[in-house]
């Protein structure tokens, strides 16, 4: 059986709370008392984003797995791993470099937990990340936890923008013009949580995207398993 | 001599005017009588797009390059080509997959204008887009038909937002972590224009991001030259 999924839209809760503190009781039942590797490799400077991730977190068992000598290997072998957030494409080129993408890929027993960036991860490609491509991943596959794509920090048109760039659903809606797979754009504070064959909409509102078919509205609380039954 | 290039932020002009219409004089002494070869490629519907842009562009001898028998050979003769917005990725991985991207990689003398997308593909890569990674395009690196980096659309951080995803200079930040080449952010309505040996800031404002330095405002009009000579 493949180990259960949190994927959560943003790490910081509006307003300047704590990281994290949105999502405390997912996160405790989520985890329960395993040790957990944390991944920073999207953010530049790993120290300091783990040690800011560990303290609001605590008293979690959580471990960075950068500092591993060999983490590839730690990767293929560990209980459960949380892929924390900033640049998906630094985070996919990274990983894929240390040897941990196909570690990860080969340890499906792992209970996953990502935010942001770390959510695109868990999908089957990062081609819904909303980063800049500061570096090119070698490929945009990833790992395919859930076989539905996540948009984090899901963010709705704002009427009263002159602003002439795509919106997030315009620039889905182009996913959509070359890919299948259905879209969950999750709202800050949202979350989707994979519990064996379950999948359930959590802490936020969230959009759905199908190709072909007007978006719909998810409330808290949905049990969207139907997106991941086979 | 390589030939002139015009790179715009955007095609609209804030407020819902025509398309150019904000442009039309730098367009017309860029462009003069040429004939015009219009790159569709970043939109899925390429003979809607160029119908819209050659209705605005009108007396401007704009011709369709993908109703072109053999588009590679046409941009590999042509005397001017102008690269309309959209996705970048998938305007990359088109242009690349049908030859055209080594083809305007021969024919430096051509006279280049490029909107949004299309100002994307005339800078060394691709890495400071907005847009989203819809499909893979095979590598980052574009045309370089300047040393700079452009990012269109550029646009302030909102002090109101609650919102948690990065700022773009935030991305563009990121951007600096990993690479050393200077980013013009190009505010709505802005372009570059290169003339021979010269390059100038018009339309608008931009916001000049320099690695390792404070981020620097340049009104319309600047002579930055400076920025690509060696």
């Amino acid at each position: 059986m493949p180990g259960d999924v949190l994927l959560l839209s943003n790490s910081r809760p509006p307003g300047g709370a704590e990281p994290f503190a949105h999502a405390r009781e997912v996160l405790a039942s989520h985890l329960g008392d395993r040790t957990v590797w944390f991944l920073p490799y999207a953010q530049a400077d790993h120290d300091a984003y783990v040690a800011w991730v560990a303290r609001a977190l605590a008293p979690l068992d959580l471990r960075p797995l950068h500092r591993e000598p060999d983490p590839a290997s730690t990767a293929a072998h560990a209980d459960a791993v949380f892929v924390g957030g900033g640049n998906t494409f630094r985070l996919l080129h990274d990983v894929r470099r240390l040897g941990i993408l196909d570690a990860l890929r080969g340890n499906d027993a792992c209970r996953y937990t990502g935010s942001s960036a770390g959510t695109n991860l868990a999908c089957p490609t990062v081609k819904t990340t909303n980063d800049m491509p500061i570096v090119d991943p070698g490929g945009l596959d990833a790992l395919g936890r859930v076989p539905v794509q996540v948009n984090p920090h899901y963010l709705d048109p704002d009427p009263a923008s002159t602003h002439q760039g795509e919106t997030r659903e315009e620039r889905i809606r182009e996913f959509h013009e070359l890919n299948t797979v259905p879209v969950v754009g999750l709202r800050e504070g949202a979350w989707l949580h994979r519990t064996g064959d379950a999948l359930t909409l959590g802490g936020n509102t969230a959009r759905l995207f199908r190709r072909g078919q007007e978006p719909t509205e998810l409330a808290p609380g949905t049990d969207v398993s139907w997106l991941i039954s086979s």
